[in-house]
């Protein structure tokens, strides 16, 4: 049995440190550790981030790539080792027009994981409200799932400048 | 008399959980309650935002629609019940090029109140700076108030992914 | 000798109160102080905005305008008073294309300092993802020089709605 939390969110940011705050909260856990990477290399910039965040891990890492079918590969991937998953931003993106039903499957999935999850996440609602209806549409979605997520996780933290702030468990409620 | 905070201030991201913080923040105080809905609702999406918010609250509830004179609502509801004002940034939206007196005006009414108010406000300082003069300039002054706002209220909360973060009162201080 | 910190990043949206902040902290040391100004006066808008912060401070102030050589003028004025660098975004912003060396530079010569240096700079990574693409790695660098002078920092500070968050040092750590 382990008594470290189960299932961690982290938020932040652009380039706030969130994928290595991510990284050494699941380093908490020993044994094998799987990588799961949501996105999907359509650009130069984005395979061009892919590798830098792959070339910050070492080789005790699997790499698990899926754009789509996350609760099937966290599924498929409990009881094999503590799995990173980064980002749920671009799977989200990924998800096109009804994410609904696959973020309720999310939750479910996570529910009942036995090994460590930990999930990088965005902060992208707290600047000046879009001009176009499709990025409101996006960020109200991305909002309502980091809710969600936040609701199940046993810990919660938000990078700030590589610094980590938690949020949940909070000694202090409302 | 009442040991809870008269006025608190709740702030967040676009769908960070900060109407449903606020309302249970409200929920505090025993008696009747009144929502001060300060929206427009000019397009259909903005009709199913008010509608989802309505839905959400039970019978006990009072609604008062008032985009502009929220120190006028403030003032005569007094008394009457705790008061949620939902949002301060739609307001100072509604209140157009020179919102300064009104924004004087709410300080003023805010710290002569007998019953609680809950504000929501957004935080929408946090992202790139726009590009277009109008979007600057509010992001500018809805800053201000959210500043005078907050000097005001004995509480103030900022809503993350629907986790309540304290921002007043502090232990520590700067 | 002096216990208190001697470097302090202060960050913060538009309009948070962070320059505030950042004043009220470096006022907690006695002596000369000395003000060091990043901005260029390229447009109307950015003159007031100089002219606002500059009615705020009183006459004990030294002001050393200076967009570039951020490097050269903390080596310079060391052991001349306390500094308050505001701000380090509009710096990021002159250096133009290939800002890394410099920021290394900044790094290198702040981590010798004697004297107090309290540095400004923006959070701008917590909106939607931008449309243009130098917009987007304006962002990744500001986010990455953020960290680096947020790992130096002996405190690290978030203004939000003119209240402090101390983001470092923290009692929980992740």
């Amino acid at each position: 049995m382990n008594s470290e939390p189960r299932i961690v969110m982290v938020t932040g940011g652009a380039r706030s440190g969130k994928s290595s705050l991510a990284e050494s909260i699941l380093c908490r856990h020993a044994g094998p550790r799987i990588y799961v990477a949501t996105a999907q290399a359509w650009d130069d910039e984005m395979t061009q981030r892919i590798k830098l965040h792959r070339d910050r891990r070492d080789a005790d890492w699997t790499t698990v790539e899926e754009p789509l079918d996350l609760p099937g590969v966290l599924q498929r991937t409990d009881g094999q080792g503590a799995r990173l998953v980064d980002c749920l931003t671009l799977w989200l993106a990924n998800l096109g027009e009804a994410p609904g039903p696959a973020i309720d499957a999310l939750c479910a999935v996570l529910e009942r994981q036995q090994s460590p999850v930990v999930l990088v996440t965005n902060e992208l609602g707290q600047g000046i409200v879009p001009e176009n209806a499709l990025a409101r549409r996006f960020r109200d979605q991305h909002g309502l799932m980091n809710q969600a997520v936040a609701r199940i996780a046993d810990e919660v933290w938000m990078a700030v400048s590589g610094l980590p702030l938690r949020l949940k468990p909070q000694k202090e409620t409302a």
